[in-house]
């Protein structure tokens, strides 16, 4: 059989090297080329020593034209606003893209211009953008040739609230959406503020009403509700390298209150009954990010406050559902391959 | 001049051996005795190499009539219920007592009875007690004999909603209290869930809507608020031994939006401006549990959300403000030391 | 094709859920069961939550006549001592038996019975078993009915040696083993001084001239080297679940000195060039645990310092190469599967 | 009183920050500069918020014709080269001096430009310099002008071997020095190497057989011999932001062998019975470096393996018997204070 070849453009950093890592396990994908300008020349196992089947494979820079033929499917994991011309160059010479970067999340041109302080060059373009939530979107990704992959923060508070929402059941007034996120969330990064004596046994929150995040999640709960939502989203920092995990809170509608738990349970347990990667807890269990580390599950745990809140409470990899695992099971419904392939790793816990 | 006499019963867990560290530096205290059932006979050393200060000082059984003439000040530092007689036995025979454990903080025995799933049965001994939260009680504090010491969880939450209720700009039907704790919270355990290969690189949630501070949350919001004030309270584990966290939101009334963050910057400073523990951060800075570590600040940051939620981040170290500083603090109080006296050590960053 | 079928005894511990994590990836073995006498009837996943593919497998006693039909090869990861018995009612009844506690590690009955301060009764049992370490003995493997699984520290100390000693290089009086182990090395423990709380941001020595270990690397050394050797080993607890990594000082004899570092490399190159999980690195690189972690490798870097000393520094992941990789690894030799069956995962960095 | 004004040069790094923590507890002194180049302008509290009593100060330039009449004592923590003319400068007009560079710690001039790579200019005040160790020159540095404060690594390996080479008792043909040092060792730094995700649930040794700190711990060695000593040391990287162990190897001389621990111990409790930060632990116990954390302690453990190799156990916190707590050890002793001034804290555990 033909191999998919896919190229993966910057990936000198974490989610490229978890495309390699997880790609390393998809028999039916070749990988023909690797971009990084900073480490152009040297071997990939000189950034990465983990990723040791990689011997020999070196970084080239990133010549587009060069890499046009090489890949049928690219994968891109540059910076926010770097990414906007590649993906236009590549999708229209009628290549399938993966954009990792937020450059193609936002329908709305303003939106990303006020929260990404840049301007958006390719309106055509984004047209044809499929936001890469399967779980959302899975129709609309099989026929795809831009997927849009998503944030980990939206992935974890769409999945979240996704159910309740359709179901009519919380009022969207008040939702507040506090989540915490590993290191590695901020990337492959050399500044003072992420070196290890800066972080260890510290926790706080950033970009406290103020994180770019926030207009993708509004964007996809609003598509959802049918009607604007508007959320308060507070991330903070966890002083471990991996994983996400948002508590998700939305008053109920009087039609649920705590008596209600088993109705609210049937209710996610329904919608994610198909899904291969959400995982609705049992009533009582919460999840843990140490038990989603390095696979592309979400897990969640549900319960009601005594007054009345729905709390939801969910947890992937930043770094698999929440980034390279979720572009992995968008590149396996875009070529109608198992959707698990390459993603079924137990984590290695302890 | 003579000393005060302290006697520490239950010394063998974290608050007991945090005491000991921060009462070293009490020149005008002298330890007379620090009790463990398990532990009697050994050197606090061997449990708490640290220590080094204690060589040659070992733990006696809690002796009560022993111990009697022993203190001037009995600090408690026994399990929830096990306190409740201890505590009558020196406060009914005229000795000052600080109560770090839960048995004395709710008012109201139901639900003391309820939360704790046990009897009171000190009735009368508990309409002597004074809550330990000196911004909130401080002239209750310095007459009081007996002292109930805060939780940790309660000691965030109330401080960070303090000046709003005070000044009623926030609506409390939605308040959300999302907390995040160092293990050490849970106690000096002999538990697999707390071993090492069980917490490292993980976070999650616990005691999820049905944690037992949210009672003592509500008391002290209730009082302040001057109506019945219920929370959504979620406890989460964070993997670090100390610090503790709490991100709490309410919804502004429409007095105060997002323009307002100046407005409500002068209404928590001004609140706390002569708190020696308290520190209002300045506009757009947030705490982080390492710079309170070993402390006995609680650090305040506070935000407005686009849709007019107000969040303040509100952290300490769980062991100091959250327990044993505490109740250095109010035994300062009690004996009209200056309230800082071994209090006012730096923390050791990194 | 007929698949192997596997008990695992004793599998609520770390080497236990191991062998479940990484036998889920040999598509030859099928799991008929797994005990625990603690845990009898509970789900393996309410203990090992990230075991989610195990979901419905119940721990069963260790009742041996009902398990003996059942299995074709045995994994006892027993406590030591506890092992002796089950590995000589598997083996005597034609059983293939891989044995990851000590009990069967030891050649010499006394030096176990003094080292282990219990009796050992099934000498003759003990006459079968053959050490699994596969870089020394991948051919008495082959045949074997009885392997015992070599401990972590002595994995690293053989593995770092064996070339030097076979080349007769090192002068074997002065030999330093320094290593360093992750907590889970210690098993899933429920004590306090394996706490959270007390093992974070510290790092000591233990069993100081006094680990179980010793005679287990000397007798392989000495067997190797053709005479009587001794070593000064010193075990160190690493703020860290998993990993292991251990630094080897020995003597070099005048034949190489510093400029000799390319004849060293070229001697481990070739000794261990066929072998799948041993990786001399290139000169002038030195290993990391979080390179190995979850893998079955060995990475090995070379060194000579100014006063003629070889420093060998060897790292593994203590619960696969250490443990449970290496039992599987036996188990595919013993079986005539490809050796690397289920043991090709990359690590999850970061 | 008049208060001894002091200025630190480089105090934007951890061992200024240290300095600044260690001196708010010496009343005696007065900071009345702190020097930084890249943060001059910025408040301390800016970097350092865990700082807080130091709100107000500002980072000014290292102009040190500004800075030569605010001063008694200057404290360089400047990187190594760069300190060489500071310190001449301030020296050569009649300043005290206290070094934290490696700048004058090697007498060896051509030794210090083979290892550091770089000319020494100011041999004549090299002349004056001595070496800061108290434990071995308290004498000296009573009347000294210029301290060189010793690294953290020739700390740990000095002081575990001070008693054993004066007795005579070891062969010094192979010792070798196995360290292990918290990240903050290698500075505040903006590196990929020290970013969290790096650093996290890793281990491994670097600067193999090459490290800088070799000369230094064989210049005071051989002194202390009286005869050329060589050494294998080989430091290693914790995944902690602090602390620091050493474990020492040393084949003792047939007077002394496994029998005599008890001697062993006598020797090392005389030698250190009136130093009032080296703790010898007693026989069985072994330090752990939380124990120390923020203290200037030096703890060590003794033991003799099997085959008659002395083993010392050495844990100190890098960056205070390491380095800043030193330094204001060196300054009280220099001042007439009393030695333990500032340096009586207890480490905050867990």
């Amino acid at each position: 059989m033909t191999k998919i070849r896919a190229v993966i453009c910057g990936a000198s950093g974490y989610t490229g090297s978890e495309l390699l890592r997880i790609l390393k396990h998809v028999p039916e994908v070749e990988i023909t080329a690797v971009t990084s300008e900073q480490s152009a020349g040297k071997e990939v196992t000189e950034l990465f020593p983990h990723l040791y089947t990689y011997k020999g494979v070196r970084f080239v820079p990133l010549d587009k034209n060069a890499l046009l033929d090489k890949g049928d499917i690219f994968f891109l994991a540059l910076p926010h606003s770097a990414s906007q011309e590649a993906v236009e160059f590549f999708h229209s010479r009628g290549k399938k893209v993966i954009d990792l970067s937020a450059d193609y999340r936002l329908r709305n041109l303003q939106l990303y211009e006020r929260w990404y302080k840049t301007n958006h060059r390719f309106s055509d373009t984004l047209k044809h953008a499929v936001y890469g939530l399967p779980e959302l979107y899975r129709e609309e990704i099989k026929d795809a040739s831009l997927v849009a992959n998503p944030g980990c923060y939206p992935t974890t508070a769409i999945l979240a609230l996704l159910p309740a929402l359709r179901q009519g059941i919380i009022n969207t007034e008040h939702i507040v959406i506090d989540s915490k996120s590993g290191v590695s969330g901020a990337g492959r990064k050399s500044e003072v503020a992420y070196s290890f004596c800066e972080i260890e046994t510290g926790f706080k929150a950033y970009g406290v009403a103020a994180h770019r995040h926030t207009p993708e999640i509004e964007q996809e709960l609003s598509c959802i509700a049918g009607s604007a939502v508007n959320v308060t989203f507070t991330p903070h920092l966890l002083p471990v390298a991996r994983g996400m995990l948002s508590t998700v809170y939305a008053p109920l509608k009087h039609t649920i209150k705590s008596g209600g738990l088993g109705e609210l349970h049937s209710i996610y347990g329904s919608a994610y009954k198909d899904e291969p990667f959400v995982d609705v807890l049992p009533m009582g269990k919460y999840p843990d990010i140490r038990n989603v580390r390095g696979t592309n599950l979400c897990q969640l745990g549900i319960a009601i406050s005594e007054n009345g809140t729905l709390i939801v409470i969910s947890a992937i990899d930043n770094l698999v559902k929440g980034a390279s695992g979720q572009a992995v099971q968008n590149m396996n419904i875009m070529f109608g391959l198992d959707e698990t392939t390459g993603l079924d790793l137990l984590p290695v816990v302890p």
